[in-house]
């Protein structure tokens, strides 16, 4: 007995639920969230690019799997936090998966997608997004979900606050603070580390409780208390820190012309990081990353094959670059930073060939202007740039961590160069230093439109992390596709520590709702592999 | 059918455990241990105050409730991870609850004491007190729960390592760094936070299962793995980072004259702290604590009730300091140090009447010169002294936590002091600066032998989290008898946070064996209400 025309269906349902299920679902969502808040995906050419900008229809804009393969049945934007509580206690009660993004760009790593195709997306940041408190005196912010990294900071522009309190932006502006730091992304700033720089979180557990972690749990006496009623007061939400301006800046470049240059590079700075002489997040960027922010492939070298050697230094020596470019600043007033400096540079110093630049060094355009901006927190969208590298330019990242030794990034680099030069792509790199770690972050340039070049990226970082896990190295972060591979990398003592995982999970989620397969964890309703990915094969469930 | 000799019991058996069934518990753990690590308490003499150096014989040296109430029925201590985790399997098998600690100085919190009385005391430092690895370049310490901070810091000094590599050490050095780490427990170099500086750890689950956080949890392929055979290579351990030498360091100390001093003292703090010009964990000391340090209340004023205001001046005068006295230090190079304290100086010479000294200009022994090795993270058993302000002194801390505002730091100051005087006590207390947050520190000093005292402390630390609670101040840390009012503060929204630990406690530890009572966190084989405890009948169980 159908009592919706089928014409109301996903392209991919829940698993497990019929149309008419599903259409009760929509039905008893609109009433909760108003019908303008409710959008079914229903149409494959409603999957396109441009989707970018409308996380509501959420899918992988960077798919190397079928494009339509991580795609939702249905995004719900619900208007504040009762009514966040309300949709997952009805995912609950339908037993249909959620899946939540603050803006959805979590860009590289899936996206806004779901892992489990047909799960209802949670837009958590279409209505809430505002920021409901700075204080100047603390040095923080009380965040919706929906706050970028861009409305943040033009709210501080906006109340003059700019000049006082600096906040911590990743590459792009784009996306959401509170999403960014759940995803433990990093800045470059002296709070770089994001979800060290958190102060609180209001959360909605999956079972419907809203709960305020740690001293967030003592009522504050100022504020009416919640008795069931309306929590219109109490927003999700989550408290910020914010720098107070350091007194004074310095943004520095400096090039080093050898690829051989960088176990020295690594060793010069693991000292000067863990002295705090260096004080922030700094990179070290290979050649191309760099090549690829100012222009296309095909505005080098108009060919089909990955750049060679000598090519590489061609660029760096057009660009007037390194084959290495470490991107660094200093903070504090005049006097601190001038000691800072000298330090800094007899340091670096030391290795042959190094030059040594600030921004009014350089006159035309260049990446260095673009870090001036990131490293004191100022967002940008400029680093898109290199995406477009290949036509049609899509990307993943694959981000291994070692220990800051030059030793273990002359091999991480060495063994992930070679193998995704034999896939035939160009490798691009930046390594991110951490006080006592590196991220490695590669980002692996594909055309979307080009079958056998989404084969091939996709094989490759399969070998990839099956490589560095051999060598002792994890990923921090990776794309949906590929989180059940890296979490059993994670395998010490007969999988431990996945084992705790999913006794926590299935305490708190007995359902299974709240994203399944997130970060390779899946709740006791799935089947883990039936749920399993292969390289060998983009699609192994429809 | 009784098995042993009645005189085997212990001064008290584990809840609904029979004197047959504990028997046999100790049997099955003299065979897992060897009989010389299993030690049962039998008599109430054996609770001496020597005890604090023999933890094996748990209780509360600084018990204000009856001296035999938190006590364990014996103590356990296994010689390596694998007998832990049989340790952790037999009270699951027997129901019997298990009380870990580290070295047992969890001193003014309960010490080694367990919150149940009969728990079984696992002692995890007197046989796993290896510091199995100090890595230079990394800069950190692969550490058993037995070293404590003086014994890490010897270790680093006889290795020759201790120009390059410091340690964070809190007011005393006798205790366990894993245990101070897991407790919260701040010390006040640059690296005071301790859990913030931990990099891992090797946990053995309630039920028994060995697992390693974060990243240790990807195989080391430089080790052998581990085949459900001996563990005696991968101890039970924590990864916990090192200070590099900051190349330079200068203690100080500022005096100010005036009680009311303190908001302006705080205010003061706020941007220099945010700001990293005050690059450490700093503290803000009440007169007395520093005169406790130096003398007994006796040799100031042979009085039995709390020192006047007047009284409280002579004192400062007598000992050359100010009515609260300010303990920093700053670090870096001479020309880094040199702008700091061109800074950190005309800020508090706005404050009327202070006075700033270096360790060099007192002669006399005096509390800087203490600070100045706990400020480079140096141990010392120095600052034990003031809890022997009065005769059979014994201490209870309170630490209520409070934004760094000078209003804050006030009414809290305020509020405590004029409750503490009525209960018939002196006011000892020390603000913590952290980044964002100062813990306020108040340490209540009475005579154990005084059952009046007591009672009285302990209705007064009762009174204190109350109203506390209701201006919106939480502690951060507890003695064990006062949890579960405490963990009751943290009530918002219908106690939901509360709900969510033991939603995670009973997954975790379904029978209920790890530390029950701990934080207030009660497994569902314990009743709640069973087990609550008041001020005003110290023995509300027998």
């Amino acid at each position: 007995m159908t009592t919706k025309p089928a014409t109301n269906d996903p392209l991919a349902l829940p698993p497990e639920t019929t149309s008419e299920k599903f259409a009760e679902f929509i039905s008893r969502a609109e009433e909760m969230t108003g019908a303008e808040n409710v959008i079914i995906i229903k149409k494959k050419e409603e999957l396109t690019k441009e989707l970018y900008t409308d996380p509501s229809k959420a899918h992988d804009m960077y798919h190397f799997f079928d494009k339509d393969y991580f795609v939702v049945s249905a995004t719900i934007a619900p208007r504040n936090v009762e009514e966040v509580q309300a949709i997952v206690r009805l995912c609950n009660e339908f037993e249909i998966p959620l899946w939540p993004f603050s803006i959805g760009r979590n860009v590289g790593y899936g996206g806004a997608a779901p892992r489990v195709p047909g799960s209802v997306g949670l837009d958590m940041g279409k209505n809430m997004n505002r920021v409901l408190e700075v204080s100047t005196e603390g040095a923080y912010a009380l965040l919706e979900p929906g706050v970028t990294f861009f409305s943040l900071y033009n709210y501080l522009k906006e109340k003059k606050l700019d000049d006082q309190l600096w906040i911590d932006t990743p590459d792009l502006g784009g996306g959401s603070v509170i999403g960014n730091t759940i995803e433990r992304g990093v800045g470059y700033t002296p709070y770089g580390d994001h979800f060290m720089m958190h102060c609180g979180l209001e959360v909605v557990l999956p079972t419907g409780e809203l709960v305020r972690t740690g001293m967030g749990a003592l009522p504050d006496p100022t504020q009416p208390t919640v008795e069931g009623g309306s929590l219109d007061q109490q927003p999700g939400n989550k408290c910020w820190q914010l720098m107070p301006s350091p007194g004074g800046y310095q943004p520095y470049l400096i090039t080093f012309p050898k690829d051989t240059d960088l176990p020295k590079i690594v060793d010069v700075i693991r000292p000067l990081r863990l002295q705090m002489v260096i004080q922030n997040v700094p990179s070290i960027r290979h050649i191309l990353l760099d090549a690829a922010v100012m222009g296309t492939k095909k505005s080098y070298y108009d060919v089909d094959r990955p750049l060679t050697e000598e090519e590489l230094d061609n660029i760096a020596k057009k660009l007037n670059l390194g084959r290495w470019n470490f991107y660094g600043a200093l903070y504090g007033p005049k006097p601190v930073r001038d000691v800072l400096w000298k330090v800094v540079k007899e340091a670096f110093g030391t290795i042959e060939g190094a030059k040594f630049f600030f921004p009014e060094d350089i006159k035309e355009k260049c990446v260095l202007h673009v870090r001036t901006q990131t490293l004191q927190g100022i967002p940008t969208f400029d680093e898109l740039c290199w995406v477009d590298w290949l036509p049609n330019g899509a990307h993943i990242f694959f981000s291994p961590i070692s220990k800051i030794s030059g030793g273990d990034a002359t091999k991480q680099y060495e063994i992930a160069k070679k193998m995704t030069l034999k896939a035939g792509f160009d490798f691009f790199g930046t390594f991110t230093i951490g006080m006592r770690e590196m991220h490695h972050i590669i980002c692996l340039v594909f055309d979307r439109e080009n079958e056998d070049q989404k084969r091939r990226v996709h094989k490759l970082i399969r070998d990839l992390i099956q490589v560095c896990a051999n060598n002792g190295w994890g990923e921090y972060r990776t794309h949906i596709a590929l989180m059940d591979q890296i979490a059993e990398t994670y395998n010490w003592n007969d999988n431990a520590q996945m084992k705790l995982n999913e006794k926590i999970k299935n305490a708190l989620d007995p359902k299974g709702i709240l994203a399944p397969g997130k970060n390779g964890i899946w709740p006791s309703s799935y089947n883990r592999s039936d749920w399993r990915l292969h390289a060998h094969s983009n699609r192994t469930r429809s």
